[in-house]
């Protein structure tokens, strides 16, 4: 058994220090807030991010940096996109080589254009850095429910070890070499996820939303592919399975804010009304960054950047989505 | 403007009826039973498949199969996979060389494990045979909601000649030259998507249906790679997109079969309650085969085999695929 430490103390921090203390792995909790420790060790559940669900009293709830990071075998870097850096530097100074730091959070930063994982790499170069995704929303992998995630790592010896500590009767992890293939799906599905939500608020139905989802991947795809990472990636776990379930529910944030969007609230209100994080519109801006520096088209994003930053009407944005010049799908006549 | 027969009065031959119409297409609905052609005629709503879509006045109701066929520029196959042999048989003799043939049904016929297209196209040689299918349920289709479709036909002109005939700014077509591989994925889709609502019938949740989808889109990729298709069609509109819309939506049969039986109802009960042709049930078996004629591993498909026909519990299938040896998603390392 591993001891394990999970830095970042929301839903999903949360969500995995149950499956993994399940596991039987020695299970720390840190925040960089002390008075949220003290509070979720006292009532040993997270009553805004993951309410209902108990923090079983084995798992140890920490403020203490140097403590949490110490002779953990395996460190989990869950904490929103926005503060993976600094939360990476912070510990960066008690990791030694042969510490693997889990990224588990999702998103692109914006003054850099880098990955999750790259930042990570940046700021702690002494750590085996590994990413975990895919469709699995942390209400759900806290109340034990069937499923699937993908490791990446640089490695195969690496992701194989990460496999047996993640792996249970109800949580499946495959293992990939592909890691930017990986941070990339993770990051820009939020983008989409907006965009299914707004034409949710529109009123639009199952098959709006579904051609949504398959030409967002298709577009997440094709800058991927210029970036660099496996095009096989994006569609599995990591890749259209994290976008189904984000697009699918109401537990993302994401989707409940491109509803509201799509009601007619700008960007501003619906992010007040969602009161966390909402990835996606950090992602946004750098996804069309993105698409512009590797000369990659993505409609969908271009569009979400326009509602978003433009106030352009969001029913201007799908109609001009449908009525796009005529496409092939795929492939060519060999005539 | 074009002349346009669609044979079947179901709920996607009447929502597919109404958008050609209000295209500015002449459109007749033909039907094998003259008595649910007069009540169509009379009520002008299906009750039953379509219930409160008006089936506008200018659409033309007939049985006669001769009047439907002749002249029509386009003919539009819109009959439940176990009746696409016969409904071609039996207008076979009408149909003139050049005359378009549009197969919109979705299924493996038992049989032989020849596609639908491939029915069509040994039944009526003289027909230039095509193929529509993407995220598109017919209830929102005939609400006019955005949706989106692929065309595959074997010459470019003729997608490009259909293309025209369907595309509005509430329908957006895409072409593709591979019939082959948009038959298959929406044939095989209805088999996982008994699969997610069998995992909806037990309880699980989002992150469960989300696995399933990817990794049966996965497996039916795999299945119409050996087959000769393209693999890049399973991850478009008529592979993973129609497989999301088909899991996500209670308008789906094959989902809601799969939830009753998830609950613990044998498949003949369900497909008693569900009332309309379980596609899923026909082609699951059909797919079992395909796989073994292939030598292709289809771990999903094989489950819900056994649930259908052999009785086994479908929380023990849902255990097994969960605990599978351990597996790569997708790629290798170099090293």
């Amino acid at each position: 058994m591993a001891k394990v430490s999970v830095m970042g103390a929301g839903s999903w921090g949360l969500g995995l220090a149950i499956l993994l203390n399940n596991n039987g792995h020695d299970v720390k909790v840190w925040s960089v807030f002390p008075e949220e420790i003290k509070v979720l060790d006292k009532e040993r559940e997270n009553k805004k991010c993951l309410p209902g669900v108990h923090i079983p009293e084995k798992i140890e709830m920490t403020a203490d940096t140097e403590y949490a990071v110490k002779g953990a075998d395996v460190i989990v870097l869950a904490v929103a996109s926005p503060y993976t850096r600094s939360t990476a530097k912070l510990f960066a100074p008690f990791v030694k080589e042969g510490q693997y730091v889990v990224n588990v959070g999702k998103g692109i930063e914006e003054s850099t254009l880098m990955t999750l994982c790259q930042v990570v790499e940046e700021e702690i170069p002494a750590a085996t850095v590994a990413v975990l995704s895919g469709p699995s929303h942390a209400e759900e992998v806290g109340r034990l429910i069937p499923t699937t995630c993908v490791i990446g790592t640089h490695k195969r010896k690496d992701a194989e070890y990460l496999q047996n500590i993640f792996m249970s009767d109800v949580f499946r992890v495959y293992i990939s070499p592909d890691m930017l293939g990986i941070c990339i799906g993770g990051a820009l599905k939020n983008v989409i996820a907006l965009a299914a939500g707004i034409a949710d608020g529109l009123g639009y139905g199952d098959n709006t939303k579904a051609a949504l989802i398959t030409r967002g991947i298709a577009e997440i795809s094709r800058l991927g592919t210029a970036m660099g990472a496996n095009p096989s990636t994006f569609s599995g776990l990591s890749g259209i399975g994290d976008l189904i379930v984000t697009c699918a529910s109401m537990h993302s944030r994401n989707r409940r804010a491109g509803i509201l969007i799509g009601q007619g609230k700008t960007k501003d209100e619906a992010m007040e009304e969602v009161q966390m994080v909402v990835e996606g519109v950090f992602s946004a801006k750098a996804a069309f960054a993105l698409a512009q520096k590797y000369n990659v088209e993505m409609p969908i994003v271009e569009q979400v950047n326009k509602v978003l930053f433009e106030d352009k009407k969001p029913a201007e944005a799908v109609k001009e989505l449908m009525l796009r010049d005529k496409k092939m799908e795929t492939g060519e006549w060999s005539e």
